[in-house]
């Protein structure tokens, strides 16, 4: 903490003469992330030595951070094992979960339980494709609906510009929008295991710009928000964007009435009532009960990017009694956007997280390994909602069985 | 490694004599997370060391994580400082973000600096109150509007049965809404410095008691999902959950010319087509470029939780060139659930997240240091949305300049 | 056809002298209409004899109609009688309907003799509320702050101006929302029994006027688009706008069998996988099969305003089998905005629809006709609702025994 | 009125010998139509005399309405005559409205004024696509994802199921949509100068039958309500339906200055903060002031299905000034649902409002005058839009100057 380097630096950050961010220029990452804890530690009272008690190394971060300071640290728990018939998702698995609410992994390692006493979980990529929508300006209408004939007619040059700038991405097809002398370009991609925003925003950028030196069309913004990236929008709940991920179970009653105290009716009942009548009276796009806690916490343990959460909170969870008097519960989530190569996934920590679940890395198939990890976020999904359900239904039965003794 | 109460208890796992679960029951919390890693370990075949490596004390995060078997680390920078005006935060701050996308801390630390040139954000709390809305089932619609009515003749009752449970809290109001033979009351409650949504959970469940003891009604799940929680949905937008707080920042032309590179007009452009029109055809709720990017990465520095990111990104962004030709940009999130106190706020890392911003801990008055967090991350967003629209901008203008030179 | 007057009035049209819409100014309303019929036919070489054949007095038109050229014709029927246990309507009522999609009448008509045979519909209106929410400039969020505190130290001056322009009239509350340097307040009015939107309009004028003469705020338009008229928003959906009105009906099991040809649990099973997880999907707001029809229909007949259908679509249905094996099926229109007093229910055809359902005119006590109205729709919409229902239920069935005989 | 006939099927009917709608099979459509309308008006007290002054014959009115008693009468008027440059619809023409708001036709017409002096609109369908979304059941993912893949391959049958039913619809294309166990199929189809609702239903269901024959899904209800009809649906706003239009006008700012009495400038912020700030926080569908008048004055006028006014409030106006200074205005609608052909084109009023225009029946190519009535609704609703906004904008100049004099 008397290093010189560090009291030299810090006195010349003070003095102005260098900036925080220009830290890396005359030191290694460590040393500047020391140089900037201190310094902020001093101007904010805060005591932050814990912070630098990380455990990746800060060079190595680079590529995810900048103006380090450190590390925070999040608990890791786990759930499960539980069995998984998934299109790339198979066995039995531990599925990891960083998280710093309380009961969370509990409830889904509960839900786990019952899943594998019924046989497993099936689950299912049913769409892939990363999207990026870049808007353009035009004259007017006469020139949107021209542009919009260009792009159809030039779809292949369009494919080979963007796709000239990845050796993994493939094109899968371009969408137009008009909007008064608006015209906005939904590009959509196969990025295999990369998540893939970086992909596709650089891919679309050399489209975009074959498509304005050969049309009038005047690039406004590389995403114009048809994407859509990080909000909650319905065009990703419709058309999905990541992966569309289903998982479903089908759970004998007799294992419903002896682990999860409740009956297969009422556990359709009150998903009726919450998740799907209570939802649309809410204007909402999630038809769930909790679906973001699995995908949060499950994000967290394996390196995605926690902003698109918000994407992965677009879920319908369906309940039924069927015709034998079983239960069928399923989580359908529209949007999930993951990788398993590339961005946070390379940390150490979330490296293990994706050890845990035995798909770092590219998959072989490529794009089979972020194919499994939609999977299985969806089964923590669905078991986390199967948890919470029979939790509100044992209540009721309670209830209800109160009610008769009255 | 090879301590022997490790050892003896990953073998009883192994037969099956004590659940994963169960090693809080024989061991100390540290104890019970090697043997759960190392029963990972060995069943996955990944090397778990770095997930020990983490720097809480495990005990202490019982509250936070349930099958403890380490901890995820994230790296952690700075934004600013930056001056805000807030109805709570108030000076030059350093932002705390926490995040694995590159170039995030560096654009919203850009937008930080320039902020601070045109002498700083104002930021406000314009609404707050925690929601928890059960549904409740009678017979029928006729039912239903006598419950309505019983309700409103009721409040100090359901008032003084919420509150008899909290020390805190205060219930704000309660309003029904009636969907066929459903009743969903959203209840609202004043948190202080909490999040609060275990303390009005347990607050409702009391009311609810209340209500099921006096009327024929009956409680089918404590959340009928017109809370929302972790859910997209727009009653939230409307209607504010947690804190719906704006930042805004009058920036003079000659700064956003000089440092931005771009104008008013051009970044006011940029942010109807993409913002808003982009937003609009895509049937968004989030009609900004990227807040929940700044929302996600201020709430893993400060332990907040991860999944209402999502309600985070209900969020929207204004642009307009002044009349005196300035710029004036702001952003206002409806629906931003934090606290200083509880939950994920006690972790040592998260801790010094909140030291940073000086605000860790009940506020005083009560109430006031989780005001300042919202208006904290406000401005990350702010600075954040101000960065990209600029970026973009003066993308435009030297491509508009190339245009002039054909 | 040779009325020399008419000729005259042509000639000076054509010649530039007179513009279409000053004849009122030289002839009687009946001769205006003439001129312009003939002028549009001539331009247009339409022959416009028919919409020469209105039934109506022209010049008591003019509240309803500018440059008027005669009437367009919708046939007229009628479904049910239907009994109805209302807030407000009450007894066997036939539904007036007019339409030109063939089929419609014919399957509200069905719906309304199963639910006669059922014993009725229950019917409510479980809340009530016009409004209006114009949209204010402030400097910035700091001020927008100070204008909501103000608007809540000064809402009986506002009600005091409100309420002076209206004899009917009562302002319910005032709610803020504040985007950016933008503060919208939406007023919420009684308007008793008529739909009310000149009503609240020009109320709210006068308190915005208020608002503007001790605020630095300016308004921007009267209407700011959160009231919402005429648009299909979450708002109106979450919070009502006009009646908030539900019917509902329970049907015995056997009724269902015999009348309908399909069964309880199969009419749930469809309104879940259709009316809940299909406009889940879909990013609706409308959670139903086909309330609009009845809507649009009964408004027609009634002289309500036809654009407000956009509303009057925000519905759920539920249906579900009783824990006696019936079948509950209800039907929540959240924003239903009618009158039974003012804009088009004067015209002579559609003051004959109201009196149809006996409810024209002022209601005593005031509000009781609008609420009758409001119901007596809802009603229509749940017997449409339960017959497409039962078609889909019972072609189900057919189905089912078809496979059974392979 | 003592027609021995009439009064005997009274008799007959109020004996229960006959039931309403059971007349048509004893008298003419006519005859029928007055014993219905004697006995509504002798049931409700009515005088139904003025009702049954209809100017149709009732025998051809059969396939638009059953169970008739008459007719409806609306004012109809003009607005115009207006400039258009459209895709299909050229020239100077009135536009016909039927409506009850007074003020209405007014408004467009100023509207229409304003837009001729700045040399007309231009209008473009940029999108075309009538649907019907079926909804299966499936056993689980595995098979949705099954089902899925046969439609891929199998898309050849399931055109040529649906295309035998029809001669002018043209299968475009089929978009699967998994939930769960359940497989929503979107099919698309040209439907020419039909509107095609019930078109592509008959279609669809052969195709159905065709699936349903060849693999194990269920079909549970021939909409699934991903079409969306007569719903307030984010799939349509997106997607669209039916027509996607734009019409747009660039407006000297001379003009605007002279004949609105307001800047471009004043009408691009009131846009902004109305219809894109003001619906972006009202979470609506509709980002426009009141499209949906123009879209139901103009499809009551014409013929169309007045419940289809829902999908046709899905518009988005922008408003901005050029870099010239002038004014450019929008009007875009995602999802309008028209035709020229078949449902209540053909009734006499109707029918010359379609004259009006210049467009009944079938157009020369096939779908031109769907086009062109789509386009016509779309600049009706322009002018409707930019006068509301110039209203607004005088008000604030007014207001300004005001101000000024302070």
């Amino acid at each position: 903490m008397t290093d010189p380097t560090v009291e030299d630096l810090l006195e010349r950050v003070r003095e102005g003469e260098v900036r925080l961010h220009e830290l890396d220029d005359h030191v290694d990452a460590e040393t500047a992330a020391t140089v900037r804890r201190r310094l902020v530690a001093d101007r904010s009272g805060a005591d932050l030595d814990v912070v630098g008690e990380y455990a990746f190394d800060a060079a190595a971060a680079d590529p995810n951070i900048d103006n380090m300071i450190g590390g925070v640290q999040v608990p890791l728990g786990v759930a499960g094992p539980v069995a998984v018939d998934g299109g790339a998702f198979e066995g039995d698995r531990f599925l990891p979960m960083a998280t710093t609410e309380g009961a969370l992994v509990a409830s889904v390692n509960r839900g786990c339980s019952v899943v594998d006493a019924a046989g497993g979980a099936t689950a299912r990529v049913t769409k892939r494709g990363m999207t990026r929508a870049p808007v353009f300006r035009v004259a007017d209408v006469a020139e949107a609906e021209a542009l919009v004939e260009w792009v159809r007619d030039n779809e292949p040059a369009l494919r080979a510009a963007a796709e000239s700038t990845t050796s993994h991405g493939e094109l899968l097809d371009v969408t137009p929008y008009v909007v008064g002398n608006n015209v906005y370009l939904r590009f959509r991609f196969d990025t295999k295991d990369a998540m893939g925003m970086n992909m596709v925003t650089i891919a679309t950028g050399e489209a975009c710009d074959t498509l304005e030196a050969e049309t009038d069309a005047e690039l406004v913004a590389l995403s114009g928000n048809l994407c859509s990236d990080k909000k909650p929008a319905a065009v990703n709940a419709v058309e999905g964007r990541g992966r569309s991920v289903t998982a479903d179970v089908e759970i004998p009653r007799e294992v419903v009435e002896a682990r999860l105290h409740t009956t297969p009716e009422a556990i359709a009942e009150i998903n009726t009532r919450k998740n799907h009548v209570g939802s649309a009276k809410a204007g909402s796009l999630g038809f769930n009960a909790h679906v973001a806690n699995a995908v949060a916490a499950m994000f967290l343990a394996t390196g995605q990017d926690a902003a698109q959460v918000v994407e992965g909170s677009n879920a319908i969870t369906t309940a039924e009694a069927t015709a034998d008097g079983d239960l069928y519960v399923s989580v359908s989530i529209a949007s999930l956007e993951v990788g398993t190569v590339g961005g946070g996934t390379k940390l150490p920590t979330q490296a293990a997280g994706l050890d845990v679940l035995g798909i770092r890395g590219g998959g072989d198939p490529a794009g089979s390994n972020a194919d499994a990890l939609a999977e299985a976020i969806a089964v923590g999904a669905l078991a986390g909602e199967l948890s919470l359900l029979a939790a509100l239904g044992s209540r009721h039965l309670a209830s209800a069985h109160a009610d008769l003794g009255r």
